[in-house]
């Protein structure tokens, strides 16, 4: 298998459970950003799963208990990551999020510790998501950067969880545990955390051993009702854009780096609370 | 403000709480029907949020505990309410709900008591909803007059509580409590009534702190993929008409007002039930 | 009434309880699988009911309570099937529940005992789902035979659970008890046994007594925001039939046969973990 010879990832770990079972580790410390070079590894990897015919499942998790993905790297380099190859034509993020929702892998987000912004918005974009019930926290921050969510989260949520707990997360911008992610439906199911690795490995080895092809063709009628034509996502992504891009939000975003952002500390374990007083002192 | 100096609603209280966030109580005793009047003042508090760019949240509650809306005036002057001013064309009923559910403003409703028939409609067009686990009921009971759901909750419902539990809901006519309203998706949550009122205006002065534009944006987009065209509302209204229009529904209405319909007692507070029982007797 | 005078079913047992409120109850021994007989007397039963216009509400039982509705008799002479009549023009098993889902009168799963399969997606195609909390088990085991849901459970399961948990369904093969099925929204309620009949019993009685017309007008609203085309479902037949009518899976079936399936024993109680162990180990 050439591809699994070629691929190193460094912010990316990727174990071959068995031919059919892949596991994707989100490895980039201190909080598991989505950056630059992580970006550069997740379009790699779609690469490849989009031509691979064996794999069933793609586990994601973290190295990381208390961050699954913190959010999106607010320092990242504009031109550099948009330079990162496209297949969609839509910008990275964008081009990341609409690819990971159509793959014929079944993906499985096995979600333990903090994941908000575009960490929630990647969960968003697999086809099932499972909880550590203790651990998990999950939320679209966005708001607070004067922003809608530029990865999808306003597409996804409402066949999720509906529209009224869509305008909830979306307009509070809050925490959500992972009892109540599961109230809500934003994820699967939340799993007592003693039995949450056990709980998604054999669901997954279960999927990993079905035929392919019939997995293929259930996704297929599933996305024919449930996924929006692809040609939304790229609004979402203008508009946020355009949201951040407001002089204001970089004194936003100063504070916040200033406070702790994007460190292993006190603001990003409580970012959900913390990026609302800091934003709306900033106004 | 000239709205504000103007506005002197009689069955409706409005308590600025912020410039960014209002506060609108439900007042019209012995237990707030929605009638003439107060579809009077509702309109007029519409035509301002319409043109208001600076209010971000507008919680509705009800200085009634046991009541937040008991169901629509069935004594209500029908010419005069279709005489009231009207921006969409439709019905007095219909032009509430349809105008609540496109205000750039985020709606919350404040749950507490009973809540059904026009009453359920009316939450059911803000954005959000939160109930008393305690006190809240809600219900739509327009079968037991025969009729469907006038004002869209049978539009409504499915983008929250799915195919089957819509069914349920419109078909059985019955009570839920807070605890059943948020395992269905009816409401988002349901509170324990001593945090009720905390819960709520924690969540209202959150919002009221986020930027206008970006509230504005992000509820364009959970819009686009959750309301319905505003044309199918029109056809709930005049099916409910037709309904309740046929004669043998004037005896069930005559003999609920017997046993003390729109009055503060026993039957209004178990109306789920009594309604049955006595609409069915009649036929 | 000609029809109750001409309906003599061996595998159906038809109460009539009231003129308006009708007990279909499953009783096709040893484990209620769907067989040409069985799919033979509910075409009858839907013709009947498509031109009736008194019937309200139709509570659909077992006699087993241990089996709901096992799966579809995958022994079935599939010519004689399809020679049965047909009103939709579509294959045997899709005439059922497209007809199913379309009747005049509320349709209600009474659901206690093992659902799977074809069983789960006739439940699907009724209006709406009551479980036992203890004895209700549900799940969609076609993927184990390579194939997807033949009768329409991708098409209407994301109405209900959304589109994660219709993923984590269809492509889990799991089984579902009474008290997840209700965190899913695959059923309306689960209800603890004691008081399963009698909830079950009291629904109908009340929905019984509502006019009829009111109900075929609710029904006719939210059909209209939640059903698919009916000409979604033909393909899903395809599909399945394409998929199980691989050489392979002939294998499939014949070890799962050698080892009690149709039979009442323990491959039958515990068919969601067997399948998976026998399909694979096959593969």
């Amino acid at each position: 298998m050439s591809f699994l010879d070629d691929f190193h990832p460094t912010q990316l770990k990727l174990t071959v459970e068995s031919p059919t079972f892949w596991r994707v580790t989100f490895d980039n410390p201190p909080i598991n950003v989505i950056g630059l070079e992580m970006m550069r590894e997740l379009k790699e990897l779609l690469t490849e799963l989009e031509h691979n015919d064996t794999v069933n499942v793609v586990v994601f998790d973290s190295a990381d208990p208390d961050f699954y993905i913190a959010h999106y790297d607010v320092e990242v380099d504009n031109d550099a990551a948009e330079a990162l190859p496209t297949t969609t034509g839509y910008t990275a993020w964008v081009d990341i999020t609409v690819r990971m929702s159509k793959l014929n892998a079944v993906t499985i987000a096995a979600i333990r510790g903090n994941t908000r912004g575009a960490g929630s918005e990647l969960v968003l974009a697999m086809d099932m998501r499972f909880a550590s019930l203790e651990k998990a926290k999950l939320a679209q921050v966005e708001i607070a950067l004067k922003a809608v969510t530029g990865g999808g989260a306003s597409g996804r949520l409402p066949s999720l969880v509906g529209r009224g707990r869509t305008m909830e997360i979306l307009l509070g911008g809050e925490d959500f545990d992972g009892a109540l992610a599961e109230r809500y439906g934003y994820v699967n199911r939340a799993i007592p955390d003693a039995e949450f690795e056990d709980f998604v490995n054999a669901f997954a080895r279960r999927v990993s051993g079905w035929d392919h092809q019939a997995i293929v063709e259930i996704k297929a009628f599933i996305d024919k009702y449930t996924r929006l034509p692809d040609a939304e996502y790229p609004l979402h992504s203008d508009a946020y854009w355009a949201g951040v891009s407001r002089p204001e939000v970089a004194g936003i975003v100063g504070r916040l780096l200033d406070n702790g952002m994007q460190q292993r500390g006190p603001l990003e374990y409580d970012l959900g609370r913390q990026i609302a007083t800091i934003a709306q002192e900033e106004a």
